[in-house]
């Protein structure tokens, strides 16, 4: 088996990878090459050193030919430009999120026509797929048969991108999964463009003895899912086997990945009781009208049965959330 | 006012370019250029001879300098490859309808952030953005709110330009309107590569006194609406103000246009009452499985209220259709 993870360095690339080389097996089958794309993969944690391991630097439209050079049995298509920057930049996000997937479902697709393996294509989505509108309330859990009505250029692109994949699938030239991410807390490392960035910062840099600005009213209520569940999530979607019976991916409609809801407040609530009034009070409250716009247009509270029937389950807490944070720090550490 | 009309020979275009000059006003002001792009337009019908009509030939992608060489204030896009041809030919499809409409779509916005006016584009979709799949049932009574899974390439494409509208509306780039067309019957002329053309050639075939096939099974229910009442619908809801009053465009979401259910047994009858049995039994019944797949997966039964409360109505019954087609045959003979 020859496994493509695109956006190989970002946190969840990070894990995903890290699971694949612990398993090295897909399928029952040994992962015979793990190649890992991405502007710029750091060759720490002993990956130049791993002999299944191919990194592929630079743009991924650049790079298509080094990433189909040899058959493609899965992709992990992560990559995307993030909310705050499709919103900045429309062009930059329409050709990182929108024409890249199509490229690389192009790519798979000359692949099989030419009598190659059907490329297994998981494509990670995002909750940004949703939102409502003067004419479109959404109802009080959403599912994946709520109407899509996106509210960002992100949401949009990520929306476009899911049915190309789902059309793909249909007409035979992949076999592609579409999952919907929710969003991923307690992220690790740097803040980033994400419009829902805080939602981890909030917790992560208090937790480090650093301030951190929550930019939304503590009564919004999100819907997350911690970073081991959500690699877990999108593991099990892409070995899923096609079909009506547990355990398998009945139909072309994406899945949710499963959703704890909880409000801002309850976050920093657990957060006081984690580690301490010290830690809680590094955190301003400060409203951004932008950014309360684009996460508030997202739902926060989710029928999880589409998942559940795949064997996932939401975090059961914001604090097991939180002490997967902590225990994954240690671990690193 | 500067009015832009793509697909302005085909069937709906024709209709809609004669209301236009007819009128020769939009929103109270004179149009001053009608421009009809095509790849072919015939300058039959005193277009040649009208002094506001501009013609501009060829593929859409190289003409934009020509469309957009002056400013545009209302565009129709109606150009499209339709449905079968979608389905034997992805590449083109996505060609023609996508990358095509994005074109378009990008001159637009160009054009305003240059300082000139916000277009108002009026994009044609179609029913067949809905479907249904194993994990998804369509209701009973589909809308607007519906959850669109499309089953064609055809449907996808149109889908994955909603959405652009959608959202360099949002944007505030264009001013965008989305109407999503029932299938059009009867449509006059030779029979196009539709996978629906054959639910008006086996009305205007034998009343014209010629053989028609019909590939499906006569239970089949399908949504009609005539070609005036589409052409009305266009142009409601392109003239429509954006707000929550009555006959104002609420929210972003698409609007179907109002549909006729009938079955196609009950548009036989209609046949045999209109022309007798004779013109009746010159339709042959084959049903044809790659027609049926692909006309059955659209929905039949809509619920018109977002329609209605623009002021629009589905026809009275098939009948009407009929009678409004002889009208239309006998006004060009």
């Amino acid at each position: 088996m020859r496994v493509v993870v695109t956006g190989a360095s970002g946190f969840l690339g990070r894990r995903l990878v890290k699971t694949l080389r612990q398993r090295r097996t897909w399928g029952g089958a040994p992962i015979r090459r793990l190649v890992l794309a991405d502007r710029v993969v750091q060759p720490g944690s002993g990956l130049a050193t791993d002999p299944i391991v191919d990194i592929v630097h630079g743009d991924l439209t650049d790079r298509l030919g080094e990433l189909f050079a040899e058959p493609v049995d899965v992709l992990f298509h992560l990559a995307a430009a993030v909310s705050a920057q499709c919103e900045a930049d429309f062009d930059l996000g329409m050709r990182s999120n929108v024409d890249t997937t199509r490229a690389l479902l192009d790519a798979a697709r000359t692949q099989s026509a030419a009598g190659g393996p059907l490329s297994r294509v998981v494509f990670a989505s995002s909750l940004a797929v949703y939102g409502s509108d003067p004419a479109l309330s959404l109802p009080p859990l959403v599912s994946e048969t709520t109407c899509a009505l996106p509210q960002s250029s992100y949401g949009v692109q990520k929306l476009i991108c899911e049915h190309l994949v789902t059309e793909y699938t249909r007409r035979g030239f992949v076999d592609g999964r579409v999952a919907r991410l929710m969003t991923v807390a307690v992220r690790p490392g740097k803040p980033n463009a994400a419009a829902s960035g805080f939602l981890s910062s909030i917790i992560r840099e208090p937790l480090a003895g650093s301030p951190a600005t929550c930019p939304v009213r503590p009564g919004l209520r999100v819907a997350l899912a911690s970073p081991r569940r959500t690699v877990h999530g999108l593991l099990r979607i892409a070995e899923a086997g096609r079909g009506t019976g547990p355990g398998q991916l009945d139909g072309r409609l994406p899945v949710n990945l499963p959703a704890l809801t909880v409000s801002v407040a309850e976050m920093l609530a657990t957060l006081r009781q984690v580690a301490g009034d010290a830690a809680a009070d590094l955190v301003t409250i400060e409203p951004d009208a932008a950014v309360e716009a684009l996460v508030g247009s997202w739902p926060a509270v989710f029928d999880n049965r589409r998942a559940a029937a795949l064997g996932l389950e939401p975090d059961p807490s914001f604090l097991s959330i939180v002490q997967d944070h902590l225990a994954g720090h240690a671990e690193s550490a």
